[in-house]
């Protein structure tokens, strides 16, 4: 609830297909600047709420050394409410290293897009933005993936490769 | 939760500058159809939901018997989590006879836009429904007004009517 | 044809439902800034072109006195090739004032939207601005009106007010 | 103009980047469906259009035997105006092979897109296409290409394939 919201929400920017942009030259999709900013702006979002850019890869592509580095930001931010932009392919797989990392009275929420953002109106993410920003605000400390205007546990959760959408273990 | 989440969702739709479209002979705003299903299907949402048009009018013009159908309609349905878009002039009126109807058990959410989901990339309406979607599995029974990626509860906010946010009072 | 084209096209902005945005606190459609550096910029266009608004108004306030400022400001203008944009309502008018001025050796091109470009995915503008430019390239001296695709004559052309169409005399 | 129009122009849909969509399993581009009628009824065109797909292919990826069925179906077609959506990057080759095979008395205009019309709020693709039909419209009978808001004699220009602008020979 609103009197109850922290003193700010973390939003760590890790790249995923959320902020992929389409290079016209080549006809290859690649990261430019994140989308969030002029995202929050769009959705006339009042919260209190620091983006900080940790990365901008492909989740694919993510290395153990990556988690490191959000797991680190996670524990070095003043911040008890953070939410993670990220691919979704290994969207678990980092979850799961952030749960396994026991950072203690944190709510963490991960989520993503199927569809860049810059690909204007098919794609999901400002809608997941919306729905992830709201689970962040109520959900108590541990470790979630919102995706599809649902909320999981990082341990019952996957995404399915065929369909792309996530689902309940 | 997922394991939380109700039988179904329950959304109402009365109208407001979210369904709103532009008729390009006379130039003016009108209703024709609701674009939540559309809204639901892009944002990927694998919800249980139902969906029914209760009225499609500005919250101006919305009447104290337009408020006693939706009263009637969130009694009836079978759902104890509840939806309503709603335009934003009169939504903290709404929800006031909503929390006043004393409707046990339930969570009723309302939502809205500044801006039609149907003029594209400046609309604030596919943010609000992702939140609005995620504080209505989270929060217990009780009125509340989802707006500017935030929740409030029935009488702790007004819309500042010279800016067009929600503030808490 | 390219090597046919004059040392720059002069564009001339006049308002009309082109250029109309929302404004999300009143509901009403206003004037703001002019579209169309955004849009040749969107479109790619690598046409030596100078933009100046002449002022922005809704075509069926338009003046007779707004009329002779258009009338002097082609004739004043270096440029052989005059593209007009324009509320739909009076572009005829307009059209038909251009025409009696007998502004000698000048190829004018008027042309607007039925939706306004910044109601995103709906609008026609993007496209009617393509044909406008392509048809005052290509076209000989005189005053036309470009709409849906197509290129009539000043005096062959009318408005059709219940469907939105032009169509020919 | 108006009373000039043939009787009816031909469109041959080839594929390019005008028309690729974005699929959210693999991450990939590809072809589904032409978006040429959705433009159109968007575009409020009203020209008499007969729209054929010929083959949904990367221009990277087009052989000669395509361009054989492109050139036999500029023969066979009544229309004597063509508009060829094409992709970018061998745009100008099939332009060469059109004009060599000389088909008489029919004007040939191709065009394309840098970003497919399916990205939304950047792509150049609906303005391209109002210019096309424009350019189609007004020339005289031989091939071109119309991108950049511009039209070239096809042995007059070439693509720039690092800035993804055409050129002027």
């Amino acid at each position: 609830m609103a009197n109850a919201t922290p003193t700010f929400l973390q939003i760590f920017i890790t790249g995923g297909t959320f902020d992929k942009e389409y290079n016209f030259v080549t006809g290859q999709l690649y990261f430019k600047d994140t989308h969030l900013p002029e995202m929050l702006d769009r959705g006339r979002c009042t919260l209190d709420i620091d983006i900080k850019t940790l990365m901008m890869v492909d989740s694919l592509d993510m290395t153990e050394e990556d988690r490191e580095i959000i797991i680190h930001n996670c524990r070095k931010t003043p911040a008890s409410k953070i939410l993670i932009t990220h691919g979704t392919d290994t969207m678990s797989q980092t979850a799961k290293a952030l749960a396994k990392a026991s950072i203690e009275g944190k709510t963490i929420v991960l989520t993503g897009a199927m569809i860049p953002y810059a690909f204007g109106n098919s794609s999901d993410g400002f809608f997941n933005l919306g729905s992830a920003l709201a689970f962040l605000q109520t959900l108590p400390g541990g470790v979630y993936i919102a995706m599809n205007g649902r909320c999981f546990q990082w341990d019952q959760v996957r995404k399915n490769t065929s369909t792309g959408f996530f689902e309940s273990l």
